[in-house]
């Protein structure tokens, strides 16, 4: 169950819903975020939300049994709606793009693919500066100083940066430089990382796990959501699967499923979803018709000398034709009757 | 390798070419189809195909070094349209709808949902009369005196039959009364009902197996065609996954690759590939948008009394609704640089 | 649930019970077997067993609850344990092993094989003739004549036959030379296939589908059952995930999971459930460890020139080394309490 | 490429040695652990290893193609045994029993696990302090005060523990308080946690990810290795595939494989591997029997109160009965020739 707190409660109305809620054999947490106080009552007794409901100091109550709470569509119905100021926005009423390199490599590079995405009015730049890879001998990264100049050169273009962190020391360090922090696929039950990630006040794109469930994806957004920020985004980028034609298997169902469970934007990310060049187009665009509220795929000016994920990276040309095409998409799906 | 021979080559020349290609450490297979005639090679050689090529009664002569060779596109480039008559066609230059009952269930079901089809201009009906059951116990299909009743109620209304075919005896009995023979997910890899769909007339549309690989998909279809029938048809319907969140994970990555890999018509069958009727729909305009050539559902007039598969079976209100949304989004298809 | 009638029941009496049950919104299905007359209801109704229970004509009633019936072990507590004549059992109190071929290739090559079966005490063989292959222009066995061949020799040294029938057809073709009937793990839902098998009174080991679940498997085995065929065996032969490193991954976990849940018995195929020779040995201990009821492998003199699957069979100093490992450790589980 | 070099190798000489690798296009990693220095050179230029190995201040030098280097056994072919005082091995030459439970509770529940295990001469104890959850509501251990009482009460009775670390801020916090270092299933690839257990000088059990391959599993222990550490254990605890009649599909075919292709110890842990109590047992004696060099399980006074995972906790008369059964099963594999 939740209970939505009046903002002006007293100690004494707090603690005598608490004692109440504890009564009905429930566990109680009291999540406080940037927006909003909670109470998240968890247990398996049946009890009289109407009854309860009318104890002063409780703004709303809802009766949610899936695992996850605060993330659930049944107690919030309102889409999430993230404003990342200067216009760009994340959620329904708009779709959202984002492109760039796996990685980003130099201050030569930024500058080329930012000029693409301005020529393109697309606003989120993606790029990774801390990478996370199978092998310890492989390209890490450009670190903090790759983050600092990504920033620099982003602000003065009016882009905002979605990036990855890869662990707890890095939040704070990564902050004022990023705009959307990235939970990557092997990180996404990184309980830790995700209970630090609840501390920031912006937003965080939770990718799903290699091999994670729909529900498993839910409840990481239910930690950061928990540990006091709202600001939510999830990402379907492609599951582990036997077939072998494809690097993943883009889950496209976990689209509408999604937005059915969860008041959280949803985004696609066909690169990694499938993993092969020429396929990202179709599967861009086929995402967007699933429902996703954004895209966001790997493009680079030479993908051929990309310091990793060439093979799934668009070079411009494709990148410009892409945009237009998921425009065009979009603006059709907002036109039919679902 | 692939040589396609003359129509009017003589037995000398045949024998000739035989023996050049067994010289080669190719392993020949003579494949004859309603349509042409020719010797499929299989080896590991190297082989000069210009020089071979030039022997008399050689039409055309391709290198295909994957397990499928007649069913590649490395070989026939041109996509193969399916013709089955009365302006019904399956393939590149137009979207397919094929719509009906998981079952085939009664005189009175039929008539309805033929009416439904008729109004919303769709020729193409699914219906089971033969349904492959896990349990014994469960309702087994009309057989042979549904399909004939099919049968007959379809032509009065100018509408075409897709019907799952079971066994090798079937083949036969059922040959009058179908237009295109399903072979459905789990006998993908039934070789004999395979080789015997070789030796008929009508298009075959073949079913990705439950966790079958896209190569094994071709090899399936490769059976079809080597027996003699080029009519075929692949149907992705979503294969078997950790998630349980749906009934399948339909993998829409496989209709990029299909398209590339193969010149045969692909369609999506998003009822099977989610499960869920809420969500056919995204699916569905999700298939069309990256690349399928037709979708394949299920209808019926109350989906909570059907036979089977109600919980993934659309009402004709929205059936109607996806029908008129699929011909948009395959309109903006058209129109879109890919 | 199951009821088993009495032998000298009549019509009166059985029809009086099947009014009774369907009474009680049960669907009911008549089992005749070999060995008992059975009803068995469907449905998801409760009914008070008790009453039913003193219907006169009616010799046992049991509620099972799953989906499959008479092969569950709720049902018939007492493994069941198959005769297979000259002293060949295949069941609980002994470990039955079956080595042999991929593919019968020729007398030579029985000939060696029998030998090293006979000098090793073990007796029965498995040797493909009807082969399914992914590939129309693989080798697909010798078919009739390589089976009356296999039979010929095998009753001269008093071998059992175990091989793979893949279609209705071949079943009364294959009857007379056969000792077990094996299905494929394609064809493990090839639901005509199963229902032909229940017709015969031979033994048919069913292997579990390349991606089946425990329960299909058994929901198979139910098809043979009810169809009027009590002599099956379960067979574990890997299931296909995502890991590369072998050819299938061997599931262990449903030997005890099996065990407990059916009276039949379980063997184990390491060959295919790993799918390298090294590895064959430890696997097929485990295999026994776990509490399989008999183990399946692939034997050849030389196995790097096998006619297929070659790169997972043993020769005979390694098969022979296998033998006598699995019966000493079949023999330390004996003595274990587990 | 990895290169052992002289203890007393000078600057200048190793130096003169990483020049001669990188001419060869290889990148050269230098990775010093507590028992010796190398260089790792990972590329894929082909170069004469006898010419390069006669540079002086190279102790060994070997060609290792695998993503993976330092924990391949083609460099080094002596299985690594792990002592950690107090007679207590783990590796090749004894069978490594831990038990205990899912979460350390209280001083009495350790009391009773602590005195079950010396009763039955088992020196190494698991236990969680730092739990991962995927809801943020559930129960998390009792963290660093739980920890050092575990220790305190471990220290006294001459037992070992085995516990698991969550981030790299508690690698430092409770290096004094742990013997063996655990990694869990959802931290494989948590890469800056395998960084900073390369620092530790305490042994590191590393499980397989939850869909983690093998491949990935030792690319995990190579993180560890390079940064420092030679002390490894890997860990096969199941994997996530379509079955659902299990917890996990516990992959054995790891074990073999695994053996073959590192020197580091492998253990197996059935708890999690099957997930059902029952089945604990067989598992067990199926993982000694495919090779494992422990066996890491769960248990319990009263699993049906456990503060988690009771449905696959023993309790101590079953763990007896299996610490029992694993010996004698280990005894026997000691004596069969593979």
């Amino acid at each position: 169950m939740i209970i939505q707190l009046e903002k002006n409660i007293s100690a004494e109305q707090k603690a005598d819903i608490i004692a109440h809620v504890q009564e009905a054999k429930f566990k109680v947490t009291e999540v406080d975020t940037q927006r909003a106080n909670y109470l998240v009552g968890t247990g398996k007794a049946d009890v009289d939300l109407r009854t309860l409901g009318q104890l002063p100091g409780i703004l709303d109550i809802h009766r949610v049994s899936d695992e996850y709470k605060l993330v659930s569509r049944k107690w919030r119905v309102r889409p999430t709606v993230l404003d990342l100021g200067d216009g760009v926005r994340i959620g329904e009423g708009s779709l959202s793009i984002s492109a760039g390199p796996c990685s980003i490599e130099s201050e030569a590079q930024m500058e080329k693919i930012m000029q693409h995405l301005v020529d393109n009015d697309v606003r989120l730049m993606r790029g990774g500066v801390f990478k996370p890879r199978s092998s310890p001998y492989s390209f890490r990264g450009l670190g903090m100083d790759g983050l600092k100049l990504f920033h620099q050169m982003a602000r003065a273009r009016g882009i905002k940066i979605v990036t990855e962190v890869m662990q707890v020391s890095q939040v704070e360090e990564m902050h004022d430089y990023v705009d959307v922090f990235q939970v990557g696929a092997r990180n996404t039950q990184n309980f830790n990382l995700l209970d630090a990630l609840g501390g920031v006040d912006k937003p965080v794109m939770i990718k799903r796990g290699i091999s994670g469930t729909i529900e498993e994806l839910l409840s990481s957004a239910e930690y950061v959501f928990s540990g006091g920020n709202e600001k939510l985004i999830l990402c379907e980028r492609g599951i582990r699967t036997f077939e072998t034609a494809s690097r993943n298997t883009l889950d496209l169902n976990a689209v509408p499923i999604l937005k059915e469970k969860t008041h959280l934007p949803v985004v696609v990310d066909p690169s990694h979803g499938i993993g092969i060049r020429e396929y990202v187009m179709p599967m861009a665009l086929a995402g967007v018709m699933a429902g996703a509220d954004g895209i966001i795929y790997e493009a680079h000016e030479k993908p051929e000398e990309a310091a990793s994920d060439g093979q799934q990276t668009l070079n411009f040309t494709e990148s410009a034709r892409l945009i237009h095409n998921l425009r065009k998409v979009y603006a059709l799906r907002q036109e039919l009757e679902y």
